[in-house]
């Protein structure tokens, strides 16, 4: 028997069940007797939380097709965070077990940073103990913060939302010749990556976002103010693009309305669009307004980008074309060729070089000031937004994979 | 000569351009001289900002389609109220002297109560000085309030993006097994019609939204609160749809952080959502999100629906025939003629039984507790999501119309 078990884990993206549905088409076509989902990540495994992918990924193209343009999870995610297998060998021979009773050749983990992070551990614990399953990551984030891929999947996809939204927001802002801003604020708590992408709204008659602050340059209130009045002196309407993650010189969050941590250690923010829309109310006279685009830049499949879909789609196909070939304790990568034409191929890399780093902005690619980007960052982001998908509609609403699973366990 | 003038009141919609569109292509087609559009509502009239659409219109079918489905107002918004013509005869002396100045023999303005009550002041004025122009109303508003059309242009698209969101926001909560709220906020002061539409995004996996609150209805938080639990013994995710215009049985606004009043009285809201969310966190041990659709639920073009986009179009070009039929006065209206299979015709209404009055949602179209529509809702709602407008994307980023006239006057 050869089968293999799928998961996902971390944060929704638009492309996550695009890398899914790659992984299963490609295990299908490879000769997989059983291909197996895991629901909610890791602790599917723990639980033997599984269902069975085979029939959809040998029999049902059509229904391989919807999922790989639906939004979020369609296995679900987790916020189980794997502790050191010296301080749980516990948890790893619970983990192991159930590859053994599944007789599982293959583990495919598609996830973030934490999840890279996973994948790297439990490889070293099953070459530690002999085990011969091969442990595959597949990358997605729409933070786009992982090192050893050109970018990752689900990134593309959220740039696309976020430039059209704001090109929206501006059209809906140029109405009125009153003296205004808006303050849009973009997911990223450590990466500006996203936030960056919103220069791709830049039309030949519209300016917008007129202003970028990532979280790889220190925030200046000060600063900030100024550039605003700079701005309103040359637009009527100010278009603003915030990161979330924006911290003073000091290391502070510009928004510390909430401090909580989850599993991870992360801090969860709130309100840094809100934080600063207070701030020029109590400085500026012109109306203020502040967008939060929350959920939606990672979960509008609708206007997702089909570069991003189908590179996904192909590093998951890749990601089971490396097991065929005996790799273990490595990330299915994109490798860029050119950016103009644009073209990419796949490679595999080790995932421990993955695991827990971030990368950043370049800081040549934030201008001087830390309030723009550079061409060299447009060149970068513009192919990965480039194509849409054609998602089928019945009554007006897009189709979407039915994840009722998830719902009645 | 046989001119017009077009302009756009009131708050952005996907459709208000549509309707435009509309006016112009009939007004090319019936032998309009000149086709002139008023920059930023009736002030563009006191202020003889005129810009010429005529070739456009008479030339240029591929920009008239980008107009068709461009977001927000081509032809820019006003904040101006028309004073009444026994206080301020002047205003009106030299808005009809802008209308002889041009030879103007009609003048169509879209927009929603405001605007109409606007239609309203200058017909009684021109006909009480014995202008023979005609003065017609083309409604818009994503509000859906409008007295005597079945819906208004901007309505349906606003639904199906709230729809549509609801479903994605639905799928990105069910990822995780663990209980949680999430809230989403959407438009609509007086009238709940845009938060009722979020029952579209009901699906045979999904009951999201699972509670539907709407400023008909009185809210109490007790009720709520009530309702939260009941659905959270049921549903490991629940979704809310709530309308920014709730109020409690006196008639407060449940988000009262904001009492500022904008030119026509109305009361300036923030974060219904929000005040919820801290509610349901300070009684509830699960998590508690909440979400505002914001500005994009009124300017998501992307995601407009065509039912809307090519009624609001029809809906310009009836305005045309009115005029043509000597008819003043009067708003263009959507009379539906059968829901299944959906038909509808249009006629013309007399504009006084429109201004400044509101149609709510029917009580017996919300269910006795007060947090959920019925099938009636449903019924009525359903067809004006349906279809999908075909935007061109260049680079990745929907082209819409150059709107650089707004910016630089």
């Amino acid at each position: 028997m050869k089968n293999c078990i799928i998961a996902q884990s971390g944060g929704p993206t638009a492309a996550i069940n695009a890398s899914l549905a790659g992984v299963m088409a490609a295990a299908a076509s490879m000769g997989y007797d059983n291909i197996y989902g895991a629901l909610n990540g890791i602790t599917g495994i723990l639980d033997k939380n599984l269902i069975e992918l085979t029939d959809v990924a040998k029999n049902d193209p059509k229904m391989l097709n919807i999922l790989k343009q639906s939004p979020a999870m369609y296995l679900g995610s987790c916020r189980f965070k794997l502790p050191k297998s010296e301080d749980a060998s516990d948890v790893y021979e619970k983990i192991f077990a159930t590859f053994e009773e599944y007789d599982i050749s293959a583990f495919f983990y598609i996830g973030g940073n934490d999840s890279m992070d996973t994948v790297h551990m439990l490889s070293a614990y099953g070459q530690k103990t002999d085990k011969p399953i091969r442990i595959i990551g597949v990358p997605k984030t729409i933070d786009n913060d992982l090192c050893e891929t050109d970018h990752t999947p689900g990134f593309g996809s959220a740039a696309k939302y976020v430039a059209t939204s704001i090109l929206e927001i501006a059209h809906d802002a140029y109405i009125y010749d009153k003296k205004s801003v808006t303050i849009v604020e973009i997911m990223g708590r450590d990466a500006g990556w996203l936030t960056a992408s919103s220069v791709l709204a830049r039309t030949a008659y519209s300016a917008a976002p007129h202003l970028i602050y990532l979280p790889e340059m220190p925030f200046s209130k000060e600063n900030f103010i100024a550039d605003v009045k700079e701005q309103l002196e040359k637009h009527t309407q100010v278009i603003i693009a915030v990161s979330e993650g924006v911290r003073d010189a000091e290391g502070n969050y510009i928004s510390a309305s909430s401090k909580s941590n989850d599993a991870f250690g992360h801090v969860q923010l709130n309100g840094t669009g809100k934080t600063l829309e207070n701030l020029l109310n109590n400085t500026l006279d012109v109306k203020v307004r502040s967008i939060e685009l929350n959920v939606l830049q990672r979960s509008a499949e609708h206007l997702s980008s089909l570069t991003d879909i189908d590179e996904s789609f192909a590093l998951g196909q890749h990601a089971v074309k490396m097991a065929e070939d005996g790799i273990t304790a490595c990330m299915a990568a994109v490798k860029r060729l050119s950016s103009s034409p644009y073209s990419v191929t796949y490679a595999s890399v080790p995932v421990e070089k993955v695991a827990n780093a971030v990368k950043s902005v370049p800081k040549e690619w934030i201008n001087a000031r830390g309030n723009d980007v550079t061409d060299a960052l447009v060149e970068y982001a513009a192919p990965l937004i480039v194509g849409e998908t054609q998602i089928p509609y019945k009554n007006g609403l897009p189709v979407y994979a039915d994840i009722s699973h998830l719902l009645h366990k």
